[in-house]
């Protein structure tokens, strides 16, 4: 009857998590598995960090904004009438101090968000190596400026405090290295930046900072096979030592987004709002316009809380983990802010983390604006070809986030069938609540939760649970949907209307 | 029976709100009336912005901590770290560069946090003004820095949006001025520095920008007879532009501290939890550990709304003005956590003002974390002979400030008597509150008030009126209690306990 | 008949060198003898050296050029290109860094060239302070840039080094300051900046620098009764710990060059071509267009060795002291070109310093391109009211600073009588030379001496001797020509066409 | 008898002036003629410029000699007074200004010295190119610093001013390169750095900027295999767009300096005292200790004119050119006692370059300090199978340098046979000399000259030329001396005792 079931696949895909001998080629690539920790994990935390950090000004595009074909009138002016005439973005360098960069800082703020990988810029397509890059002297974090490898710090700490993946975004092009240019002006039937640059850069990294997430960026211009994607995406999932728990994105050339990868990054800011049955990603911003942290953000740019948790509870119910951006400034520091958002989100998580960690997306996705989670009893054989429905299985959990408080305190929730053995329970909150059924759904009354007792100011979750028997084959019903081929091969899901429009980042 | 009935001569005060000479001597300054708007005010806010704003590390007494007699390790270490060796204070001048500093900005964060006045440093103990003062060449906010006039364009923008007053702070010393050293030297038996520097600054500060508060600072090392300050308050008394509105705080010499002033103002961040007879202020900080933007502060170290409505609800109760700081950063910015708090405030204040703006202390001051301020009804004839009293008068208003939602959402209101006339109502929800009345003082429910309902979901005020006949002879009261003389003039009242043991600012 | 004599007047006041109580107005200050120590030494270094030696560009005036009534063009377009919008002068301040300064270098250098004083710019019309003025407070080479004080450093290392005379420039108004374009404003009616500023500096120099030069500047658009300068005076010459020795220049007040001072600077670059009986001052430049030391400076730009001696022949033939500007660099250097030159001055001096120091001009000044001084033999008594005339004078010695090469050879001089008694010879070149009276006047040739026999390559001072009888009464002869007065006061020498016309300087 | 008749093997190369094609191998490359423009030039102008400019301390191997193997506790010292910790060589980029940079004038000053080639760092062994190189991104100074192509803007104004040939100086290593670093680790069995960096940037120079000299320096670590030299140089030599004209020196691989190359170089400084067959090159500088143009550099240290007319004497006595470097300054500017001591070389020459340029070596190198060259007279019919000798051929012109003035005014000049033939004169100077022969040698008297009509202070030029018969056959002098095998190859010139023990450039 209604949607569900690619649950399988993915739990599927989890057992699998042995390193295989990857062939360059997407067809080889692809069979790859999802690593575990990357679905589990749910939440990560993204850091734009790099030159743009020191103008802070309009974008991390501000280089491109400045100096690319259609120049900025605001960069422009703000340029004339702050620096020099002549001032180059590279004299910026040097003004990119870190002088208050606590890496151990970062972490407790990273893991105070309840956040389960940490991915800061390696490198931004500026072409500044957060990392001493012998590809990339006197333009990196060593070399000039902070004078400090900022991956090398990062990461150590990140590891250092537990619980948290470590890994980080890269640029494969770069806007303004002449290297490219030349290529790019030979149709990039020449890959000399490519043999020179992009691709050592990230063997050297892969070597040095052994990450968990590569997170490719900066492809669009030019097709996989002048990156040389496939012979590097074999390597990095044979050979190199990250081989059994990497995962990487699908930007890895033109056209090839939603395409490939361990992860579909789609466009940024990705929220479908519907499942997607390859596990992808929605990468976000704490400020609502911008990747670095601006100077002249405003209150009113930062999201707030509830906006957060909305973005998680739709983007985890459709399939998608959630990689949630906090710039750092060009001294060093996470903003006042910014902290305190992170810290306001990983005190909902620490009440409401059971609903989200190691969840899978239910039948249904939502009902309104009540997103749904779910989950196995733990106690449960897990059998990969069953999945567990709440409307008649006694082991599956479903998790309703409840973003709005319902008008009288009344939650209906159509897709909720209630029987005498349904419980329902608000996560934080001890007590049942009174569940009926009725023409319009599933009637959960909250409005007796005294002001005292909420766990929350804002975002609850109601935690269901049913005892049911039926079974439910859902590889049949996926072949019936069209979703597997009879020899039980995904099909591809369509995109076509995720194409990228990104004006900016 | 009980405290009161101090607003007797604070009303009184605000009859004569006219100008007249006064004499160079404090009998006939402190005949001085203080003028109506600031006892209305309640609320400003502070901002401190200054050349410290460049390290923006420590405290503002950065270059006293640095150079004055204990150096302070930290900051010792920072400068060893960070800047070449002989790097002065007088060298950070150029990197206060303001280059983001919009007044307009400024003005309208102010307005939204409800605050009435706005007190930017004019000069700090740094001696830096920011303004063009003809007495400080060169070390001035037009001639180095942000090469404009930071106070000129803030009183512009400040007054050119419209209901909030505008004056500033000034400090009477400069740490390391040679000139006042040598006044010093000489146990200010010379006045080279007062007459050269701080006296004339302060005339032409009154004759150029017309502040309504001029809020004087770094008197206590000398006298107010090496400051000249009753000459200088004589003439700003009588003479200045600004003779009708200005009020000044307590602080023109040392050891005068809570004797002399439109407003007493006592030590930073005072909070006497009991009524002051004498009009005071409360000056705190946002930052609960600094007076200028701290750049290693937390998300932890601001202060919460729930805090801030507490401290507004004390200070205003126990007649006092709270003045907030919300320092501005080197490149001219409120950062977005300061915007969002005062935002927060004005948000709170825009429904609860009504128990704000206008309003005495009551003759009880609170019952536990409960605080209280009082209003006459406006249609009432106002007789400043006569004080009604909430318990057993018509034409009181009584605002009870809820900190903390109680327990069972049942408040427990000791000095409240509970007639049959009693009304009570949060303000900013529609409805009358059960009111009944026990052994422990009235209860009030406001349980029933739903979620959706609150009007904030921190502190709430409810608004009690009474309809009562008994009048109550305050003056008579207040003689037999001690606080007025026969002749009705008010005793000293002790600040002993009130000397002032800052340490920093 | 010829014009000779005015140094009896010299030779009497440098008898009376001793402190008397001098009244604070011009006849009074008029009387003080000239301190022997300064006719004696000829020959000075001054040296501009201050914040414009940062741009260092176009001239020391670089602010005035720039932010005054008709900005040049030039340093308008420099500040476009070179700095960011709104840069100002004060902004400079510290990168006036002096981080090579060596005092001792400088001393030394100052040695090498064979001056006798030292004159360095304690405070251009920049007003920057190059000591820690407490009447220029952040503003000061102390307290931002160099943070050392100069005058202090280059005092001690010129005492230190011996033989040279210390002092330096002081200017008394600055072009920019506020307190002082009040004043103007007022007409001078009020004395604000004078009082606060420039009067109570030049006390804290000369107490706490003790100097033997105070060479006044910027005094021209007031008048001296506005500057204090008869006060300052009588106190300089009475008081002060420099009453003996000290001397000033003329620039005291509007109209007074050349009027009072110990010695007359007229304009910059004086160069009378005639005696001038008053003592007097030629302050010039190495750099032909420059006081400071200019980035944009050419070889050409530079005085040549024969410039700089045919220079002082005229300046001290005509009773003046030749003061040559070597100008220091932001950082700290006295570029190698000036330390050349200076080097190549002090090697001519080491072998006709005879023909220079402690001499008085001749009756006759030049023949020519050839200038004359002259000295009486040691051995004789010398009696103050006799002047001993080379023409026929046992006692005299007539030193001839010959500037080019004649053409054969053959020095022909007008103004010396050859006798039998006549003895010639070049300095530093042993052997006597042939003299032979022709109709044109004595005969010398120097074509004789072989070409490493030459003491020098450039200018060459012959030095004639006589014995002779006849007595010459000077006074008598004064008297005649109308410079003295029968009771024997000096005439005014009109020094109308010595009006400076200053355009820079 | 003695030693002469090289000339012929350099007149033989001259002849051959057209491009052939080369085989990657020194056999081959050896065979390759040295373009006639650059032994006829003689003298060219060497520039050191770059980031080293900017500190401009010590030495141009500041960074070396701050972060190398044994650093100089000089700069550490520097370092840390004047620079905040951590202060990286990178952050000197954006202090590379070079605002005052007109290359007009600095090819004024080239030219205004006589110099015939021009040779500035186009990537000093720092590795900042001062090029826009592909291969250097964002360490250039089109990216950072100047913001301008300075080897673009130079190349254009030399050769817009005429008669000055433009190449420049290339490091091939660079200190701190990582890339290098890995392959020096490797044994230089991996060549990352040649193949990324060093080849691709000269290939990239040559087609950009056609030199008409590539002056190899950085080489000595590594052999030429490593370099790619042999390859290199015969694509330079065969098909690069500079195939006719360009020069190299020797510096292409440890061990093989004195080797290979159109010029030998040996080490820095090299001045043998007697002939070397092959065309070779003394560069020296200005300054006595310094490659780069030195902030603590003083008068003494600079080469006094006659040092610098020694030196080219010497030099090109024996076959040598001489490289004289001048450097630049960080903000553009080639300091005035550099352009004074230039144009003084340049006036002497202008006088005395008839002996310079285009001239040969002579039979007899020099007498003591007196050195010569020579000339065959152009009427006559060049046959580069004859060499003329002054002893007795009458197409014969020898020069002889005179660098100090005899005592006496004779000169002896042993090497020179008188006979009635003989003449004689001074370069600028009218009028034949007395010649006469003695047992010593010919006697050449100068003691008659006029100071006025000396055409110099220091160094003169005797001219004598001589009509003789006798005909001598110089290559089997040459066979007979062993300096060429009997079919005609030349052998190989031992440079045993020449190996470079260069300690810093």
């Amino acid at each position: 009857m209604c949607c569900f079931g690619l649950i399988l696949l993915i739990s599927l895909a989890s057992t699998l998590n042995s390193v295989c001998a990857y062939e360059p080629n997407w067809k080889s690539l692809d069979t790859r598995p999802l690593p575990t920790w990357y679905d589990e994990a749910k939440f990560g935390i993204f850091c734009h960090w790099g030159v743009f950090s020191v103008p802070a000004f309009k974008a991390d595009w501000f280089w491109y904004f400045w100096k690319g074909p259609t120049p900025d009138p605001d960069i422009l002016k703000f340029m004339e009438k702050n620096y020099k005439p002549g001032f180059s973005y590279g004299d910026f360098a040097p003004l990119f101090t870190a002088e208050l960069f606590n890496p151990t800082t970062f972490a407790k703020i990273v893991k105070s968000s309840g956040a389960k990988y940490y991915v800061p810029t390696s490198k931004h397509c500026e072409g500044f190596t957060n990392w001493p890059s012998a590809y990339s002297w006197n333009w990196n974090a060593v070399d000039v400026g902070p004078h400090r490898d900022l991956i090398g710090e990062l990461r150590e700490a990140i590891l250092g405090i537990g619980g948290v993946h470590f890994g980080f975004y890269f640029s494969q092009y770069e806007w303004f290295n002449r290297l490219y240019w030349t290529d790019k002006a030979a149709n990039f039937s020449s890959q000399t930046y490519v043999n020179e640059v992009s691709y050592p850069q990230m063997v050297e990294l892969v070597n040095n900072y052994k990450p968990d997430i590569l997170w490719s960026d900066g492809d669009w211009e030019a097709a996989d096979t002048y990156w040389n994607s496939e012979r590097f995406l074999a390597w990095l999932f044979t050979d190199s030592p990250v081989a059994k728990n990497v995962v990487v994105n699908d930007r890895w050339g033109a056209g090839l987004t939603g395409k490939h990868g361990s992860f579909y990054s789609f466009s940024d800011h990705f929220d479908p709002g519907h499942i997607i049955p390859h596990k992808w990603e929605n990468c976000m911003m704490l400020d609502k316009n911008n990747w670095m942290t601006s100077r002249t953000m405003t209150a009113a740019d930062v999201h707030t809380l509830n906006e957060l948790i909305t973005q998680l509870a739709r983007t985890i119910s459709c399939n998608g983990n959630l990689l949630l951006n906090a710039g750092a400034t060009h001294d060093g520091r996470i903003i006042p802010i910014f902290e305190e958002r992170l810290s306001e989100v990983g005190a909902w998580l620490a009440v409401n983390g059971e609903a989200v960690y190691k969840t899978k997306p239910w039948i249904h996705q939502n009902d309104s604006n009540v997103w749904y989670t779910s989950k196995l009893r733990s106690t449960h054989n897990k059998n990969p070809y069953r999945v567990y429905n709440l409307q008649n299985e006694q082991n599956t959990i479903v998790y309703a986030f409840v973003l709005d408080w319902p008008k009288n305190g009344k939650l209906i929730l159509p897709s909720i069938q209630v029987t005498s053995r349904t419980r329902a329970q608000m996560l934080g909150c001890k007590g049942a609540l009174s569940v009926v059924s009725s023409q319009d759904g599933a009637v959960i009354d909250i409005s007796q939760i005294g002001f005292t007792q909420l766990p929350s100011l804002t975002a609850w979750v109601i935690k269901l649970e049913y005892l049911a028997t039926e079974v439910f084959d859902p590889v049949n019903d996926m072949i019936e949907k069209g979703w597997l081929t009879t020899d039980g091969f995904p099909l591809r899901y369509s995109t076509e209307h995720h194409r990228r429009s990104r004006s900016a980042n």
